[in-house]
């Protein structure tokens, strides 16, 4: 088993598949990281050289999306042309377009699980466990290859499904990578406007739990956010518009004081939020 | 003291004060409220006649903003003349303006506590215990009655502050009222652009608890969401407004492909969210 990276994805899987017997060998980009990979346990062997890929039957590229879009030539070259290998990455059309291209053996896939870590101190056992793993198949996309990484995903106790690569991306645009922005928005308003009312302090003091909750996400890692926006930007830049959509429509709904249809919309959303968690 | 309406406020209010062996009388809109509120000694009395408030020195209007705003006149009639009264609305202006010609000694005042419960079962003992509960006096407000709600709220352990009214209404629409409305466009999206890329079940199930937290307060009770919105209309369309200029920036960061300012943006969101905690 080769692992391409010892982040959050990839150190937690060589955590679990080493809990289970399994070899695990890495490719890390700094020996900092290889060194303190090692005293971790991520893995059994740990190199910055591409080379200690050799031999691996399944290789996770848990890679940032920017890297994974626009890889080292020498990771390329270094994948074995009869291994399978499949990547953790958010966003899944533009990954499948370019690797189904450059390795044979390629399965795009989406592991959804995380937490507010990351690097070689952030991986976790059980981090998948009865968290969706998606599978986004392309016509050519080889079926053994595709089982080969179901299976890793079963085996670290996931749930696997499988749907096209745009269906998921415009999915993940509108329950993750759109309420970035939107979550984002909030936060900058309630500074902003809380300077020009006078009440930049007031804002701070009255905020409670459920802004505490909805500027989450808003409030997360810049890079991730951005990679997302970036490379899912026509699907994201649609959900927008979905959005906007429907935040237009509660607006006039205040503006033209229709209390009835607002009671009724709010009413729908309380019946809604249940089939989402 | 007095006590009008025994809901999540009223209750929870009532439960404390006894707890401090305060002797607490409650007026209650309906018989079985009244019997279930003794069982659950939330006042020593509990009545749906308003003369049960004659003798109380200090009466908490613990009711829905709509009943508040448009009281019963019976209720207004039995408020003793020489009683501090004050409220629990979530607005304050209207409330502020309506009752400072009703009532010689009333205090407008927001303890900022809740939880997701309502009704006669809702309230609970320490509620507004370090929760903060803000007085928003007025020109013709009494300094004494006004010392004296700040002492009740001190002595259930919350942290008083006071403000102007206006200043009130706009810093809840920006970090409360607003975001519901945010919250739930976020819902309707999600529900609506997953059936139009038929992916209804797809965004269901993948929707994690970045997207549970973001519409929490989206899918809450409609009832407080539309008397929010319908209380403080103005600064709720102009929180909106705000909050519409930030979205249609970061719209423009994504549309222009401008990764950098939006990095940049989203690094300052992730800066500014600890102070909102």
């Amino acid at each position: 088993m080769g692992l391409v990276g010892l982040g959050l994805i990839g150190g937690s899987l060589g955590l679990d598949l080493r809990a289970q017997g399994v070899e695990v060998r890495a490719l890390v980009h700094r020996s900092a990281t290889a060194e303190r990979a090692l005293e971790r346990q991520l893995a059994d062997q740990v190199s910055t050289d591409p080379a200690v890929l050799q031999g691996c039957g399944l290789i996770v590229l848990a890679l940032p999306l920017d890297r994974l879009l626009d890889p080292d030539p020498a990771l390329r070259q270094a994948l074995p042309a009869d291994a399978v290998v499949t990547d953790v990455g958010s966003v899944k059309q533009p990954v499948l377009e370019r690797w189904q291209h450059w390795h044979p053996r390629f399965v795009a896939s989406h592991p959804m699980a995380g937490t507010a870590q990351a690097g070689v101190e952030a991986g976790v056992e059980g981090l998948f466990s009865a968290r969706p793993w998606v599978g986004t198949p392309g016509v050519a996309t080889d079926p053994e290859a595709l089982a080969a990484v179901r299976e890793l995903a079963e085996a670290l106790g996931a749930d696997w499904l499988e749907c096209d690569a745009d269906a998921h991306d415009q999915a993940v645009a509108l329950i993750s990578h759109m309420p970035v922005l939107v979550s984002a928005a909030l936060l900058q308003s309630a500074d902003q406007g809380g300077a020009a009312a006078g009440a930049a302090q007031l804002v701070r003091r009255l905020a409670s739990s459920g802004f505490a909750d909805t500027s989450r996400i808003g409030g997360g890692n810049p890079e991730l956010g951005t990679l997302m926006a970036r490379c899912n930007r026509p699907a994201v830049l649609q959900a927008l518009a979905a959005y906007r959509q429907q935040l237009d429509a509660l607006e006039a709904l205040v503006q033209g004081e229709d209390w009835g249809p607002l009671h009724a919309a709010l009413s729908r959303c309380q019946a809604l939020r249940p089939e989402f968690l």
